[in-house]
């Protein structure tokens, strides 16, 4: 792929060859793109008065990503949907600012295809890192792209779709920060890191109790799934800039059920245009039980620590979550105590909660943080957004 | 005795007779009272535009009293100082607005007689109750008396000495709460309360190293006291408004130095005029570690706690500091982030701290605490002065 950026405030331009077979052309009236396109050379020359916004979001399968990136979409006031028109088994979800695609669709390895080679879809070798890099790329730069889908119905690789270039896209799925060229492009990064006890309880609430898998053949194929997952996802977490963690519950002695959770926000410091959330003062270490005699909780209660840790060699500050809401107040209180929460009016984390309480996770940390960082989200794109304004307003004066 | 009290505002007036057996005479210029003596029945009329406020404070001997009462003194803003031209072994101490009085002035028995009845100063056998009470009875409606004075030096009872009614009178030392009627009188209350590892750690650097007794003798002397002490001392906490209690730290395993301290301070609620001061959230529960990135502290560090608990069935909350201060930013960052400290301007607790740093506690949870138990005292007073002139306004209006 040959690319090229020339800056030409308020627009910037590029030149590009991706590997995708078409392109649109025209005048893309909403970002303000104008694209051209080049048949003989397979390129196309895109001037957008916004570059996309990039982030990356890891997980394992069926750990909440999808939940997260509706809590995502919420905040920025749209509602996301398939691409319309196109083939009903795609992976993709479109709002007004947001394009989230699934990085499943970078399978270069189906079903059969998987199992012919006995390697599994967490193995790097059964996805197109080239194919991926390329085509993130390519949109970051305003370029539409036409996407692999994989269908996750029928395990087969089928006909691409178009990604117009968004405000933002999200990049979700097993391997968002393996590649580093991938991990470069993105401007945000977060892990959902489910502790082994927690998806354990999850699949055994989801696979036993409504599809009747034994408990065996449960523990088998998370059992299955471990080496790869160790070797190849786990280590993501390093690079994230926002890891959320959910781990059991230690209000209740023992507990496995998986109902209580205790949930760690752990955000790096240092990184660009992210400014950490914190409980009552920055920097120090802080347990706290709200309820109390201002603040009544049933069992087990809600318990937060605050502090600064070291994560992977990097300098990070955790914010923690045990226990659940039963009521309103109780979230309206804990929100009113966070700092540098980046929401536009007081008892924004709350509405968003509320909006979505039908939502997995909307009484405890899980849905709190990915709020919460869905608002970081929007600060994040909003910052860059000025500081173009900025650059162009200066340009504009020379 | 026979009392009463007529108010007439802007004045109170009061007859009684107390045991003691001679008064002052005339119009005293500084408390604006008018002394009667009728030499027949020994009573006096006292007309008093403030009765004088009452505070208690218990603990044992050598346990840091006198510098909580210089601390207190100084609150006030003047320095307390003996009888002028009295007993050059008088325990009184009097500075502007307070007169502190030592309770072992009361002692029935002195030294020989304690030895000869077989009862220690601790005994209330050993102290006369009666006259406590006349006495700080006849102080708190603005009269003076004539207060015995044991003489530490001698072990004997030397002849009385005139207090005049102060502003604040404190009256301390090892019986403020035990005798009911002693305790009603009181505005409010402080019991020290030093754990027997610290007393014992406080008692060999004091004794062995500086009076050099044997590690026996140090242990026998405490062991000697003990009983008398949990049968007629330790009690009286219960009656406290605010006990401060002194632990061996937690940050050292297995400390026995007595050097860095862990210091409770636990105040009752709903004591009238009496605002517990609070860290973050009021009534909620707080562990806070300072020392982060934003501020630095040398080992073992600080660790704060708050909390709502119970203490003797009573509703308390607790804040509590464990180890020490080593610089002044220490000191104003923790004050920064107390709330109701009843300070008059930022940084006063500090303030107070640095003035007296040579005293013993100032770099730790007893300095500050006996400081701010100081500036509740300075609140409480204030508050009684200003509902007596709102009281006097009112009444002067019918």
């Amino acid at each position: 792929m040959a690319s090229c950026t020339i800056h030409t405030a308020p627009y910037s331009c590029s030149i590009s060859r991706p590997a995708a077979k078409a392109f649109s052309l025209g005048f893309h009236q909403r970002h303000q793109q104008l694209i051209f396109f080049s048949s003989g050379r397979r390129s196309a020359v895109v001037c957008s008065a916004e570059k996309t916004v990039v982030i990356g979001l890891a997980a394992d399968s069926g750990c909440g990503k999808s939940t997260f990136m509706r809590r995502l979409t919420s905040v920025f006031g749209g509602a996301a949907e398939p691409p319309r028109g196109g083939n009903p088994d795609s992976n993709t979800l479109i709002s007004d600012t947001t394009t989230v695609i699934c990085l499943d669709d970078y399978h270069s390895l189906d079903r059969t295809g998987r199992k012919e080679k006995g390697v599994t879809a967490l193995d790097p070798r059964a996805n197109d890192f080239d194919l991926m890099y390329e085509q993130v790329k390519a949109i970051k730069d305003g370029v539409a792209v036409e996407k692999p889908i994989y269908n996750h119905v029928t395990g087969l690789l089928d006909p691409p779709e178009l990604i117009k270039p968004p405000k933002i896209l999200v990049i979700e799925g097993l391997h968002p920060m393996y590649d580093s060229r991938v991990r470069d492009l993105l401007d945000f990064s977060i892990y959902l890191d489910i502790s082994n006890e927690v998806k354990f309880a999850w699949k055994i609430q989801r696979d036993m109790a409504e599809r009747g898998h034994s408990l065996e053949s449960i523990k088998a194929s998370i059992e299955a799934r471990k080496p790869d997952f160790d070797a190849y996802i786990d280590p993501q977490k390093q690079y994230a800039d926002a890891v959320i963690e959910v781990l059991p519950t230690q209000l209740i002695p023992d507990d496995d059920e998986g109902k209580v959770l205790r949930v760690r926000l752990i955000m790096k410091e240092g990184v660009k245009r992210f400014a950490p959330i914190y409980l009552f003062d920055e920097g120090s270490t802080i347990s706290w039980i709200p309820c109390g005699r201002k603040l009544t909780c049933s069992y087990p209660g809600i318990k937060f620590f605050y502090g600064p840790e070291t994560y992977f060699s990097n300098e990070v500050s955790v914010v923690e979550m045990d226990g659940k809401f039963d009521r309103l107040d109780e979230l309206i209180y804990v929100e009113s105590h966070l700092s540098n929460l980046s929401t536009k009016f007081y008892g924004e984390v709350t509405q968003q909660m509320l909006k979505h309480s039908d939502f997995p996770g909307s009484n405890n940390g899980t849905g709190l943080f990915q709020t919460i960082v869905g608002l970081k989200i929007r600060d994040l794109y909003e910052q860059i957004v000025a500081e173009r304004a900025a650059a162009s307003a200066a340009a504009a004066k020379v």
